[in-house]
């Protein structure tokens, strides 16, 4: 294919209203919504590719995708096309052109996520982004020290789940960083790792808050981990508190 | 009727997805839902009244009012039923039984509004919150100077608008404080007055802007205010950007 370009683009997005990243028959999702719209561009169905999907409801600061398209004039003219026809809850935020071999997804060293936990109740402009307690406090000495048992090369599969596809990836990841913050009644897990299951980074935020909770202690959280199989132990943590920060490249 | 209490309440919302503070026929809107939830507590239609309307679109982050029922328990337990059943877009903050004599509306002293500004495109969980202002730029130091016009005891006739439904306001407010802070991209006009007309914060800050965009000068804003009569020289800004703060009493 003569004069195809290949781009690298950063995207926020909103997950409230969408059904996840990935692309599905009954559309309504990021990936559905960025394709159309670089077809009607490019005048040519185009395929993007992420770095992996993001479930319904998760938002991300930064999601990477690739994908090919001629296009003769400046990356920043085709960044304006692309900021103006996609719904107010999806921002393409940068786009710049990628070397050959680049692959949003397979190129990635690792990832970071956030958590976003609130004590009381979120007020109406936040409840969508993270997820309150409502009266439940939480014990952050405790959940930091089960936090340090995730750190370093394990296999994950406690914490991950089968997304029913067939699809299968490697369950042994190196987590680089997990940190809990606290700054009055609101806290922030921060995960990095080199890569992450299905439903794992919820899957580790869900677990971190039963043991902020008292439901679990440290040493549960690495009976769990060492068991290497998904059990009812695990609780996967909502959604709407779940941040895709960064990718690493 | 014997047993009544009246009670003062602070609450919060996100006026995306209402029609405005103000009851009315078609529903939908603040005031419509926080009467219907205590028409359940109480099972009694209960009339509520706040400090004033705000526009649809127009947030809160504390909006006051009052209202009376027949309740025994301690305030924290209605405070409790009032927030389980309302929209997640409305949060009542706080409750407190209120003297005989208050009023929402006829005892506020003032008001704090403040207007959010985001030069470049806001990240998709703030759009609803701010006014982008895309690739325009704003020029804070003459925005500045056409605020302080605004200051002092004044007739705003300028900047009110009619309501359509005959209801008349005196249009003499004292406006303690406008200023215009800048946070990088980020913008905030605080406003903080006696009292304010229909539509008189969004017409302030819809005519700020119009000086940080060049097309009025300060001087013009002291002629238009001077002018005491509503004109095309007005420009109303988008509802969205607006927060009611505060109210004084």
């Amino acid at each position: 294919m003569a004069g195809m370009t290949k781009f690298k683009a950063v995207c926020a997005y909103d997950g409230t209203d969408f059904h996840g990243w990935q692309s599905q028959p009954g559309g309504n999702t990021v990936q559905d919504f960025i394709e159309a719209r670089l077809k009607t561009i490019f005048k040519a169905k185009t395929r993007i590719h992420g770095s992996g999907r993001t479930d319904s409801g998760v938002h991300a600061k930064a999601q990477v995708f690739h994908f090919e398209g001629n296009w003769s004039h400046p990356p920043a003219d085709l960044l304006r096309a692309l900021r103006s026809g996609l719904p107010a809850g999806i921002q393409v935020v940068r786009l710049s052109r990628a070397q050959k071999g680049f692959h949003a997804r397979f190129s990635a060293t690792g990832k970071q996520y956030r958590y976003r936990l609130y004590e009381g109740f979120a007020p109406p402009w936040d409840s969508r982004y993270c997820y309150s307690l409502g009266t439940r406090k939480l014990d952050s000495d405790a959940m930091s020290a089960a936090a340090a048992v995730f750190l370093g090369e394990h296999n994950f599969t406690a914490f991950g789940a089968n997304r029913g596809d067939g699809s299968e990836d490697n369950p042994h990841k190196d987590m680089r960083r997990v940190d809990v913050h606290r700054n009055g009644g609101k806290l922030m897990i921060i995960f990095e790792g080199s890569g992450f299951l299905y439903k794992m980074a919820r899957s580790m935020a869900g677990t971190l808050i039963d043991v902020g909770l008292g439901k679990l202690s440290p040493d549960d959280v690495a009976t769990i981990l060492a068991g290497a199989r998904r059990t009812e132990a695990v609780t996967t943590a909502p959604a709407k508190g779940l941040w895709l920060e960064r990718v690493y490249y």
